[in-house]
């Protein structure tokens, strides 16, 4: 029985129907729960539900768009100026209670200015923070968050993003943990160093019993075990992903580079190489796909641009647990609370 | 002809004199104008200066200390309550012109507190700033900083990063450029995107004639060759070189744990380790060994705690370099023309 509804913005990301379309398809062979509202170009989207099972075409329902936002596009002018793209309706339909959650891989930019314009703020929430899994070499994720949608925030904002994050964290289940241990990002693990601000945000966060601080952690934690939610502003969060991604890459074509140069090392490449790239895809955090807007009054997932069907799938997936969870309701039970406690 | 005087901090770091003393008299044996005082228990030195030839122990005097800096030890605590710390003395012999520079591998914290209140600023600087070179697969290097001496600061102070940074480079020697490109460090290359505080350091960098500014670079571009010089505070600076040693660790831990679980697998892992070693210690910002303290009336230069022999020199070579393009008086002189324009 059909009992969760995603609108799914068709035409978002790199590559656009070719993607978001079989990684629909696959999600509703999967899924006998799941619907999609998919809003795109029916005639760029029709080549690609071809041979699809009736069982599942009924199941997909396409509600053509005349625009789409561009990747590069800027926020401000995807808002005043497409107002029938495919994300914006596919955010309007979550808004009218036509869909549960909108899945986009489209300009995060835009997609945060838009679903803040369409969606609106949970009360006493100022502004979306983007959040995404990051991985640990034994599996374990942590969920750091602001990645970049708040570059200005006062310690109010930054307890928030604890209190929202811990939401996020216990729906999507933390073994072995009653409650998500929640860290603040800073030089230092040392209760003397930081900024004003972070000492502040510090003394807030551990004065609120909801959450389970477990103090200060350092850059490096992000991958390790010792919290399951990260706590930053969004421009240490934006910066530090993006030198992750660098280092990554540097990592991966150093080896390359190195293993390239005897007749053994290319031996090592080729059986090597297929690992390194599997190594590389798992420690990018840009492939840990499926990143929530939190703070809105509804659920959305931004996948990655460049995202390949399988990504796209588990964004998908991302969105179904969301939905599963009410984490949208959980927030605002949470964020109300907390103003009344204070 | 002995013209280059260097002042030791023979205690600081993990290992202390077993590291610090080898590095010094292989230093000194590769350069005949070197000579160093070196600051620390004559007790603990004593073992590795034996068989030491009289050409290179004439150009190392040793200046025995009692007390030395913790590397877990308060700032505070080490500035007020070790006036006769090795660490100390060495500041002090910069001070007194008995040394040019001053190289340790102790305690980054007590290190910049006392260096700050032995040496004091230059003029217009209102704290030093931590700054070392990041790798890039060409072998360019990128300087970042503030890597985490300043948390609170304002555009005037990112300015003055952007001035200092770009004097450390064009000392070091940028080739193919004759002056060095800085970037500030953002969330996004388009001018519209940041805080209220970047945008206004981005005008006054733009603004000053005396910087070659390319604009706002990403958190990847730490590792491209976008930038000679990349600009931010001391929160983010430290937070993104922590969070890439973590995930250099992971990849390396990573590959370790995919390449060993068949024979074949074992067998490239003992054919392929060595090389991921040496690559993770290239990329492993941690083994850029000699951070330099920028703003202080003299050049003091940070080694690793745990850097190698190898590392320790490399500090000491900075050390060299800073002393032989008179890196402290080319920063004076930019500041206080900056402060005459402004």
């Amino acid at each position: 029985m059909v009992n969760l509804t995603i609108a799914l913005d068709a035409m978002g990301g790199d590559n656009g129907p070719p993607v978001t379309i079989p990684a629909a398809i696959e999600a509703l062979a999967a899924n006998k729960s799941l619907k999609f509202l998919v809003f795109g170009d029916q005639y760029q989207i029709n080549p690609f539900i071809q041979n699809t099972p009736k069982s599942v075409l009924d199941r997909l329902e396409i509600i053509h768009c005349t625009q789409s936002v561009s990747m590069d596009e800027k926020p401000s002018l995807a808002l005043r100026q497409k107002p029938e793209s495919s994300m914006r309706l596919a955010l309007e339909a979550v808004k009218n209670g036509e869909a549960q959650a909108c899945v986009s891989a489209g300009n995060t930019g835009a997609l945060i200015t838009i679903a803040y314009y369409v969606l609106k703020m949970l009360p006493g929430i100022s502004r979306p923070a983007l959040v995404t899994a990051m991985p640990s070499l034994s599996g374990h994720k942590t969920y750091l968050l602001d990645l970049g949608a708040n570059v200005d925030v006062d310690e109010l904002t930054l307890h928030q993003f604890a209190l929202m994050g811990s939401v996020l964290a216990e729906a999507k289940g933390t073994p072995n943990h009653t409650k998500p241990r929640v860290g603040l990002l800073n030089v230092g693990e040392e209760e003397i160093k930081g900024s004003s601000k972070i000492k502040r945000a510090a003394k807030l966060i551990n004065d609120d019993d909801e959450i389970n601080y477990v103090g200060y952690v350092e850059g490096n934690d992000i991958f390790t075990e010792r919290a399951d939610v990260v706590v930053c502003d969004g421009y240490v969060g934006n910066v530090s992903l993006k030198a992750c991604e660098g280092i990554a890459k540097l990592v991966v074509e150093s080896i390359k580079e190195a293993v390239g140069k005897s007749w053994v090392s290319k031996l090592l490449a080729f059986l090597a190489l297929p690992t390194l790239k599997k190594m590389y895809k798992r420690v990018n955090p840009d492939q840990y796909n499926g990143a929530s807007l939190l703070g809105l009054r509804g659920i959305v997932i931004k996948s990655h641009g460049n995202a390949s069907k399988d990504g796209f799938k588990y964004a998908i997936v991302e969105a179904v647990n969301e939905i599963e969870h009410k984490v949208p309701e959980a927030i605002g039970h949470r964020i109300a609370a907390l103003n009344e406690r204070s």
